[in-house]
């Protein structure tokens, strides 16, 4: 399938690698390519410079949002919550309509520090904002509940034994990213419901980051036992 | 130990009944015992009269809030989350002060249906609220990510094989609630922080409405798998 990923932080990086792996035509999508293939110093996480990944990982070319949304048959948003909808703009609606856009997206707000809070929350969630701001698009919220590493590798932890969920207005968009879910290993998927269910799954952050915390590393993920 | 389990509702009469079960000398609080005993009809949720449960558990003693906390070495809030500060406030402070107090409540909005919203969350919590309204009480979050009949028997899902959290700013108030949880069955305690870390498991109420709804039963819980 050909895939754009929107964001070049860990989250997309891992996601873009990954699908490449998989043999998807991937392009990762950015502001300003010449500006983040410049970049030579570690990001603010400490992340090495684009171009060290970019080097490591040359079929996955990088575009400016547009020319990688032009580009992919499905979407992952894997910016920042933050800059989300101002990528999707930059992307623009027409290389987005009638697409399946999988948001794994947080809107947290670190600009009161560590835990972040939520920028919004309870009645409305970033999924839907980004729903209403395109209406054409097909969001699928999903795999914004565990850190990069166990979106795509998720036998890293527990045997693989621990659950995902799904978000989503459309059926058939539901089951393309079930089917991209279940090709990147994971076995408990559960499908919450519309896309306001994913107010639930944000929402999940807070104990989500309590919990990376507590136990001193984010290789963790829930099971959902029944 | 002598518990007060404030709240007839089913949490309270839950808790209550295991509590007892155990071998605790139980007083269970509520507004108004002649009322409570009066009434003859099934609640709102469908649950029959208290007076019926009271018939089969004869040991639980009911009294008026301040009565039933004046007896207990430990409190449950068991009272829903909206009149859980009205509730400790009739239990009155002299009643509570120096004492562990288990906050299994939600704060949960019920005024625009289902699914509810929380009328405290993000940078807040209901068991901040509490805590900071009774500064002597040794305020303990738990057991709120569960459906009652789950926390006091964790056996009946997956064998037991599932998380529970503490969260509070008083070390042995929480060793307390660790021994009572695991009393009832509890293995796997995760001990989040300091009671701020309560927002977390108090924001995790809407997944796990949804969960509820997707799945068709409030019979299930999450295992932390790493």
């Amino acid at each position: 399938m050909k895939i754009a990923v929107l964001g070049t932080g860990t989250a997309g990086r891992t996601i873009a690698g990954k699908l490449s792996e998989l043999g998807h035509d991937v392009a990762v999508g950015t502001r300003d390519p010449r500006a983040t293939l410049g970049r030579t110093e570690p990001d603010a996480m400490g992340n090495p410079p684009y171009a060290a990944w970019q080097a490591e990982h040359p079929a996955a070319r990088l575009a400016p949002f547009a020319g990688a949304a032009a580009s992919g048959d499905l979407i992952v948003n894997a910016t920042g919550g933050d800059g989300s909808l101002d990528a999707l703009t930059q992307a623009g609606e027409e290389n987005l309509s009638g697409k399946v856009l999988l948001d794994i997206s947080n809107p947290l707000d670190f600009s009161q520090g560590f835990p972040p809070s939520l920028f919004v929350k309870d009645t409305d969630s970033l999924a839907e904002r980004i729903q209403r701001a395109f209406p054409a698009v097909r969001v699928v919220k999903s795999l914004n509940t565990m850190t990069a590493a166990v979106m795509v590798d998720p036998g890293r932890v527990g045997g693989g034994d621990h659950s995902v969920f799904v978000s989503g207005n459309d059926p058939d968009a539901k089951t393309t990213v079930v089917d991209l879910l279940t090709s990147m290993g994971h076995r408990d998927v559960i499908d919450l419901g519309d896309l306001s269910t994913a107010r639930g799954a944000e929402m999940y952050l807070p104990i989500w980051l309590r919990l990376m915390a507590a136990l001193g590393t984010p290789f963790f993920n829930i099971k959902v036992v029944r």
